[in-house]
């Protein structure tokens, strides 16, 4: 939400916007990690003493559906950059391009490609001791994992104990049968959440239901991470990579200042914090 | 649905109706033990090969926050009717009368004395092979039990092995801040639950939020017994009792014809059946 | 929410309260009517600038389906105080007990009963200016009145112009199917609504479906009184009448700074506020 | 559902099918309006009874954002077509193409283009008798017009008597803050809507909130055309179009077969049909 280029100016406002609206933790896009200054965001981090998690979408140079080994360097470097941040993990769309469709639904040879590449990126990830996540989106922004039980199989097929689902509410939104059906789906597996809006916006304004994903979460016993997403502020590039073509809330004080109390006072409710 | 006597009259139509309606067990109301033809009920339920669930309201005179012994020895005899017919469980108002109301909270010699006389009944119940139920009811339908949080209390109190939580999602649609959270309330010990509608008509034409109750029940991992229940067909006394003064469905057969499938639709939705 | 005397002391308190927590307007329990000092009520409503509503249930020597003349003369004294405190409208249980069921559906001499004592009362109010409200109730509060289609029938039959139906979404979650459905069904009439969640507790945190809610409102054009309900802070004699036998909320500071928010946010997001 | 070419095979089948099914009309994807035989279409419809609908989508070389002159060519030719199948309306997304996205927002002479395109358009519609509507889809799907007050927006601009504002509430759920905002929002020129579920499979299995959808449609005095929409049976490069990578149902009997009576049950409830 606060700001697309990890940079010393940028890290240091996300820092400390994430530290005054009471984050627990923050999420770091890592959108360019070659150029990612990682010493500096540790020590940013470390003195706010504020935990991360790193998340990222793969370019389509290196998409691993069609060249795995240059996905496993891309992620090899991303890995060591969110271990150099200090971050627990590496999560997101590790498993292709957001926005990369071929116009089929995914072939054998694509799937076997990016078992592949994710699962040399696990064991590397686990040398860093960082979990490593996989994060199904929509029909649109992938036609690889839009599921939860896609994204299950995947990594019950690599079978790698640092690996994990991560969920978002707005992409179940458009492909699960009830969000509460995506996350039985992913129960044995799913250790992070996107808290997002069904429209990307203010969180407690769209179609979500929230009761149902909260209810849900409660009832698998769910402790991983609660994080809530929402798209404003965006440099065009990122606008265009998530199609987002209007403002969807009037400003982050919208987000922060409604949004995020609605989803504490509901996690509250359903005992989850 | 089909029958308030269980006499053979009634016995055969209810037990007729519910295997035609693809039912997996009957759940018969014990509105009178004493006149209760146990021995031919068992009969035809053999017959029919159709398990069977026995429920009640304890009538004034034998209530137990005032009489718990008058109350041990109505259950008593409740138990063994229902340990006759075959049953399986003796659940439902079982800790006093459908429409008892102090007008206070409720007491602690109250609940003392409902604990005395429901330790006592699941003592009767287990040595006939039979579990035993307790279900909370709406804050008109009593002030004693309406959560299932005070359910779970005075089971967790009791300690018997053989007790368990009945919800009912008409009851919980005024009373759980979220029938999720009832459910989550009640996980330990929930082993029954009545799919009812808001207004006791037609399931999947009220305000039950059905998808939250189905993912909460399947996320917790819940095989006990799913039971419809609609109220028509009621003599007066009966109607008096749950405050029903106009039809909530149009008849019997829309009950069966839309609800039923409704319910079977969505618990196959959530892999509940 | 604030007293359950309009008292002196009970007046200053709730029109602070209401005025502090930015309420456009205050509704008056007129609890009993004969001890109500309307004049000083008027100069601290008139002092604070706030509007008034003011409701009521009929006591049971008064029920208008036993005896409409005693009704009429409850009524008429209530009337009075109402126009006496500048109250815009008249309104509630105005048809009957709160509580009152006779264990029977409404016969035709109750109704008709119902009828003469109201539309008296609405051509006395007529005098003083006042608007005259009705508000269904659950089948437990009454017998007589539970849907918004029998207010709009006793509404119609009466025919008076200064007669409106008064819907609480509390009592239409366990009434209609679907809260929409009651808007739907009393549109003609529909001119003042209590917010009021399914467990008369904070709104936002139980099972009414808002969004709902909000969006049939404002499709209708409801331009009409929207009052938040919750009940806590009550004396035993009122917590009887509506059996409310535990608290509800935490406090009325929950209410205040978690319900009427959400209350307000959603009206504003369905562009009712 | 049944067909994606409307040659002699296809649309016998498809109107089969539709009359079997009980649907008062059908809407016939004029995915090639060059190659469609209307005279043919028109015998059949005629001889089964059946109203009909026209929908489209405009290929990328006729886009009218950039090349309006094409655009209008290509309507024209649409236009005739559906007046010679003697259909009542043409619509869909024929203010461009489906999945066209610049990266952009829309900009003023991409809306100029639109604009100048459907007013032409709207004009020979007249002509024909036809109404001419204008479905917003979701962003992935178009940049161009995603919400129902954008849809109105370039109605209101153009100002043609016989244009529509057509919903999908596929594409409400990922855009609009409630569908019930979107109905709201689209009101004053509303006559159409698509009924399709949040993933496109069987309608009542996915996360709309039917209630809140009917309910304001009915509030609004909605009595224009609903029609459900289904994507499975579709060639490869209407999947593409449409990013369906998997089954979205398990079969078209089950859209029929559940689906179906779940959206005419609903539309019953709330009094639409």
């Amino acid at each position: 939400m606060w700001t697309m280029s990890w940079d010393a100016e940028g890290a240091a406002r996300a820092i400390a916007a994430a530290t005054e609206s009471g984050m627990d933790f923050i999420e770091i896009a890592l959108l360019d990690p070659a150029s990612t200054d990682a010493a500096l965001g540790r020590q940013l981090l470390n003195k706010a003493g504020l935990p991360a998690v790193c998340s990222l979408g793969v370019p389509e140079h290196y998409w691993p559906s069609k060249n795995p080994e240059g996905a496993i360097a891309f992620l090899t470097l991303a890995l060591e950059k969110a271990a150099g941040l200090g971050a627990e993990a590496l999560t997101g769309v590790v498993y292709g391009g957001i926005g990369e469709r071929s116009g089929q639904p995914p072939t054998q040879t694509e799937l076997d490609n990016v078992a592949t590449a994710l699962k040399a990126a696990a064991k590397i990830a686990k040398g860093h001791g960082l979990a490593f996540g996989i994060e199904p989106v929509n029909r649109y922004e992938s036609h690889l994992i839009n599921t939860a039980a896609q994204g299950v199989a995947i990594i019950e097929r690599i079978g790698a104990e640092n690996m994990f689902l991560h969920l978002d509410t707005y992409h179940m939104n458009i492909e699960e049968r009830g969000a509460g059906n995506g996350i039985l789906a992913g129960r044995d597996h799913l250790r992070y959440i996107h808290l997002s809006e069904s429209d990307r916006g203010t969180p407690g304004q769209g179609t979500c239901d929230w009761d149902e994903i909260f209810a849900t979460l409660a009832a698998i016993g769910f402790d991983g991470g609660l994080a809530m997403e929402s798209f404003i502020n965006m440099p065009p590039e990122i606008a265009h990579g998530l199609s987002v073509w209007r403002p969807v809330a009037d400003n982050s004080e919208q987000v922060i200042g409604q949004g995020l109390p609605f989803l504490k006072g509901k996690a509250a409710q359903y005992g989850l914090i």
